[in-house]
């Protein structure tokens, strides 16, 4: 039986994720049910993009993923199910999958219409209905009218220069340990980059080096049987999901803070890679 | 086989979940355990009470919810189980079955017997063996000794005026966008009002509109292609659980705050609705 | 089929713990997969072995539990799976198994040699690999080479002075009520103390008593049908993991505090218990 994730800006303290995987369970008393997170910043689009496009790819094709933010109906805000890269997506036309996706194409879109009353978001009572029905093994058409276009959202992705020397980028996330994670992916860096020296300017802090991975910017001692030095270095690298990262080793939001308040590279600042000849 | 929730304030950084959950797996290989909430404030029967009165109703019939929020077991702090609207519930006597429920009778209450050592909070070990016995379909009355008194607590209740004029009510909830929610239900709303003109006054703050959903006191502009005006504006309307609710569209409690910061409309804060003639 | 438990420090917000779900029943479909915790401050061992130590022997023999703390794979950086006390772990060779056990000796312990590539820490690809094929049926001898040491923490232990009559420990935990938790266990406290009269300092506040559960400190009256006093009041007992607790009356961290601000117990800082003739 397919999955159905769920990813909410719901918080995990309400009674809301309850209430929705009741009313799942209560359809389909054998759902499995994935949490993917709930903790998206209240109507954050970028974010819940930016954490489903990670997360969606390691689930197995045909799995059904609820997103749940933003998702009041609305004359303006319709909720859509799209079939797409094999997985299924049921959201609110908001922009979200735009942001989601880059060239891959809906194998197939429509506009919920089940819904035969006004909404409040926090029941998703549509969206169980769709995931409930898709997981059972119905077609979309079922449950909704085909449509061709869908609400595409152009801010965030990265500029670059009509000379091809420079990529301006932003911040689209900070995770768990503070790191800053830019729309700047491996793929356009290396097209645009074409093996040229570079340097990333980081709101004035310089950047010449991306290392594979973390602990490369330590060393290890063998006469102290220890890591030597740098706990609390920044360093660049492409992260897990192949974005430009910005990281502070052994950083701790908590305690000293993390590349994000360390090297001031909050949410939706700009960076800038330039490339020499 | 019917589903176990629990409900706890143990919080989801401690073992505590994640060990009974492993005692129940341990009793029961098969169980479906679903979290409704970890992050009720500690020793918070009335949030606990909001969160699983609105949570359980939308579960299968039959599914076992396990109360972990101030169940130290004393000769003072009995522990119950309770055949109740279809659903059974396992909590201590502190009175949060009254704060949950209305007017509905349980079918059969028992003061659980089966313990037979004094019993460390987290562990939760007698609500495991009682609900572990209820799914493999055993009757409460092998574990427990049946009663027919609970505690019953009348705060937190609304007070309707000798004229039916007004009602004064309490803040009884803060939900994750910092929603304040009133335990002014709507059915209690059209028992007094009857229909008539009202307002609603919130510490001075005073309403005499209610609004069918959040996106209501936004208008779309089809020239901008866009929402237009009103984030943070507050409103009221009876949320998804039928409760009073005073909210700030679009409202984020990490950065300009919701309904209970920016109308000072915390937990337990008093309102009142006046009808007039 | 065994289950497998997740103890991260990946936090609840990022796609990371759904990435890991997510490449888990992409291999194994069936998977059940049970959260300990994802909560865990970034990097730290010691908070790990605390949880994990108490959460893995409520579940069934054979579970498999795989621990993704400080463990970005590195020349100086293991990755190790054991076979323990009926139970599988897969983690980082960086101590926290030494701090997770106290004599157990386990019965198989591999270096995991699957792995081609460098590793970035937070998709856990190879000890999603190891955790599935455990999970099969499979044997530690496929996916690694078999290794006698791991490595050894001895901070973090108690340490018992030459005369026995003094035990000196440190807070090696604060839980979500702010209780502060030691490193003395029961057994330890017993086989020093051998029933003698003692005293706990903790920076200054003497201790003489041990309670057996938290609401022992509290009197109940029946003329007022309360619990009388002392909210607020400080008492040690041994907790529901059997070790030495400092606690406050119903305390709540997000108000009034727990024994670790009020008494001023922060992770690490030391406590004595002395013994007298």
């Amino acid at each position: 039986m397919p999955i159905i994730t769920l990813t909410t800006d719901f918080g995990i303290k309400d009674h809301f994720v309850g209430a929705v995987k009741g009313s799942i369970y209560s359809e389909l008393p054998d759902a499995k049910i994935v949490d993917i997170s709930h903790q998206i910043s209240p109507f954050n689009i970028m974010q819940t993009a930016y954490i489903v496009r990670n997360a969606y790819k390691t689930f197995p094709k045909g799995t059904v993923h609820i997103i749940g933010v933003d998702a009041e109906l609305s004359k303006h805000n319709k909720h859509i199910a799209l079939h797409l890269d094999g997985h299924y997506f049921i959201c609110a036309d908001n922009g979200v999958i735009s942001l989601l996706i880059d060239e891959i194409k809906p194998k197939e879109i429509v506009e919920i219409t089940i819904q035969n009353h006004y909404f409040l978001p926090f029941t998703l009572e549509n969206f169980v209905k769709v995931a409930c029905h898709i997981v059972r093994g119905g077609t979309l058409d079922v449950v909704g009218r085909k449509i061709k276009e869908i609400k595409k959202l152009s801010e965030f992705k990265p500029i670059v220069s009509s000379d091809n020397n420079r990529i301006k980028g932003n911040i689209i996330y900070i995770d768990n340990y503070g790191n800053s994670i830019s729309n700047i992916s491996k793929k356009l860096f290396k097209k645009v980059g074409k093996g040229r020296p570079f340097e990333i300017d980081a709101r004035g802090h310089i950047f010449k080096k991306l290392y594979e991975k973390y602990s490369d910017i330590v060393t290890f001692s063998e006469t102290t049987n220890s890591f030597t030095g740098k706990d609390g270095e920044a360093l660049t690298l492409f992260n897990s999901s192949d974005f430009l990262e910005f990281s502070i080793y052994r950083s701790n939001l908590e305690t000293y803070g993390g590349a994000c308040t360390l090297l001031g590279l909050d949410y939706l600042k700009s960076i800038e890679v330039r490339f020499g000849s």
